[in-house]
């Protein structure tokens, strides 16, 4: 069974995290949730990233918020594709930092930056990074989407 | 053999997109390069979007400038995951017009948004995405950060 | 008689796109609303551009926020003028991934944009694209600037 | 026969406002040119603004930079629809500046805003307003269109 | 008597404005306040900037919000000093639209921008500029002065 | 006659505010220049700013680039109008840093702000400040205006 | 016994900047708070930042919003290192400015930059600035890291 | 003697770094420069943040551009003051990718953020630290100060 990796770096992450993790079970794949704090447990944070992919996991979901280090400092340690969802914070100038601490890693280190709070999409994303090779999940993703469009439609002929 | 599809809006990305596809090419994943304009060719990116994942190809990495509606686009069309790449053309507005354009997606249809003009992050990871199935490519990337690493420290010892 | 087509990426929309709509019949112009997802209903969308022009509607208001790809797309597949509304959405990054996403449209495929949830001046915009070849549209719109005129006098008297 | 305003602030908008000059004349669209400045001109700015609709203009196309007003100022004084293109001048805050300048009209006075520098698109837009009551202009914007899509087609057969 | 007039595009940027006029009293300055909407009563805007030099105003403070065009305009029109206050209205974004069409004009026509909602400096400002010629006024600014460095040493004393 | 102080916080703002010294003296108002560094000559900065307007000094024009304290700092400490000049220097981010630092002052301490490297409105401005209270200068800044037209007008005869 | 001045611009920064005072006496370091307004009191600016080292203040934790000048001027007439806090005030740009005003310091003058809003981080770092050279600090330092991470590990195993 | 480390993630940063190195020497500080990558050396940013204080650096200056996560993941691991320098790097989006990803460390966990590009600074802070509890160099920071200031007279004089 495909396993999905979802980190945050702070408790008060979750609210916005929990939304990749309702996705992805949806799409009836393991979980496996943490806190991991690059700035103050920076000794889980290299265990992780250096071990996640020998224990089965395939892809990692970090979330962060300010200056977004979590992302991309298990992007460092890790060979499995990330997905990073920048969390607005308190104190965040409106998002733009997350944003583009994410978002702007240097050649040879990529994170798979998705919009802001987007962690369902994260989530959706991992779930199509599985499904790349798995024809089950493909297959769950293409119901998904058309289930999407499904909603659409029916709102439409309601108006 | 895994495949990825490299498309760009404009032939004038193909510069900055080269660097997607020189990458792919190290990780001996097959590459299929074509020209899909969402604003010019529309037709051509709904047989894009529709069909990439009945041929093979596992991965979808889409660049465009300006309102860069091409990465997005797909992934309205397609299951698999789409990289997508901001690229600063132009009459861009410093690039934040591509970038947000491609990042800000709506909950349902992710883009693994990458660094502005970042196509060779784009390979990585979609080789990365491959790799987390696949464990001889998961070994290549492994080496491959091993190198950027001994890279690093050669030049810092020569400092 | 004229007829405007107003379309919206999702119900939650419609608050704002309302604007349109209510203006648009204070100039007797015919209106049709209709919710058409870029990113959830590709294939509508497809219909909808395609075929707007031949049946009678002149003008397209389209309204959507985030990366909104709505306006740019219809304008990539209908010949008619688009005109688009950046809707400030929940977790957009202060209105600028709408605004730049309809914006900043590549050389041949123009959107005419305008104020953040500017709705109303969206149907305004549409009334004076059909006044700009019926002498009694624009007779109206003459009218409604003369009434904007009064309006303040009259709070300026009252000072 | 059809005929479309072209102003701008300055001389020195010229290089960037003769695209949509061009462009309108390969729709076969008349074109009448005029410098008006909102800061410098501003009497002959309103005999523009009153009386361009008066002796058959339909559309007009304004371009300025920096605070740029013309466009906005234009609109309060006409009935007509007005594009207006934010034009990147020198002492610009990287082009800011004309954008929201121009965008960000109230409620009751709208602007068809298009991108930076983009008056190739705001000749097109001026040319599809024309064209949604005039079906021979109609069926040329048909064509541009299609001869877009076969350059694309073409280049990439050619990649 | 010195004489400021004190303008706004809309009833709406009373609350702002009301700060210039309250300070402005207080140095015993004579004030008077009108709504002058750039976009819909131009010929009030022409009159008011044609005029007000010749019945006894010295400065002007305007006020405006979203694309911000009336200080520009009135400083088009007036040789006098004009101050501009951005208003940061309900659909602005986040203030930059109403500061940036104020602050960025072009050579040859000034207007002296306040911070965002700055009202009360504006009307500082003008004392000031009227100080600046006259000895009366000049004292009281003086005096201003010493009064806000004397509530800070008062705050600092007691906290 | 009146005198204007034009000050900088370095020799490299000078070729910038240049401009403002050049259009005073065509004026014909005696300009005084000086360097002073807010945050290189402290006390030469409390010097000029507590004496200014006790030697005939009416208005002050203070350029700064980056964190531009210059032109606030003057305006803490002299009862004179203080016009600020946002110059964009070598490692500004894009200016926006000295136009945040000069025009956003604190309720109480106005600082006249024009566009960035606006040297040349600063001066204007300051010829209309006096002008605000001498009917001469008026006069000419009439004739300024009378002369920015007709070359505007010039322009557009020989398009 | 070291000690660190905690200044700020108004009072109103008080609830913001009581963050440094907290963690400060937590690590045992003695704190002197004082208000001082670069704008207001321009007279005891100059005193405090000429005299804060003769008198045994070995570090400054300066906050202030908007146009903030109080940690620059600070930095100009200390030889102490500055601590800089942007505060996000009632009219700030959505405190854009005030981090701007405060980081973006020329060649020369260094401020120490936090966080907006970041008045604990300015209290930790001056407690490590004082700790660089004193063992015991240097202690407690470690030991407040220690704490953050048994922190975020209680959190994680209770998840 | 006292010692500062001073890290870069990149050997392309040393140009704008080399300004750091050679102003702390001419303070007579011992300067230890090495490269330090967060995202291609995880290991030796390991070693290095946790044992930096063990081998008598007082103070560490890191460089980095982009999504720069070396400052703060230095603040993570050392219980050392930390001073981050901005490095505006090729593909950087203005300088603010790195700028922000630097100073809005979450609490806790501080970086004191000096300007882009700002080595100096981050030199001459290195220097007042160290100055805070050494007099010698105390005096010598009060000498240089006062080298600026006679710098900028000397300049003024020659005017």
């Amino acid at each position: 069974m495909s396993k999905v990796g979802v980190i945050m770096g702070s408790k008060s992450d979750l609210p916005v995290m929990q939304d990749a993790i309702d996705i992805l079970k949806t799409f009836d794949i393991e979980v496996e949730v943490d806190i991991v704090s690059a700035h103050r447990t920076p000794e889980k944070l290299f265990d992780y990233g250096k071990n996640a992919h020998t224990r089965g996991i395939q892809v990692i979901v970090a979330g962060a918020g300010g200056a977004a280090h979590l992302p991309g400092m298990v992007a460092s340690l890790s060979p499995l594709p990330i997905i990073g969802v920048p969390v607005k914070s308190s104190n965040s100038i409106d998002g733009w930092d997350s944003v583009l601490s994410i978002l702007q890693m240097p050649g040879g280190v990529p994170v798979a930056t998705v919009a802001l709070n987007g962690a369902k999409n994260a989530g959706i994303l991992a779930a199509q990074i599985i499904g790349s090779s798995d024809p089950v999940v493909l297959e769950k993703i293409l119901k998904y989407k058309e289930g999407l469009k499904q909603a659409v439609l029916e709102t439409a002929k309601n108006l």
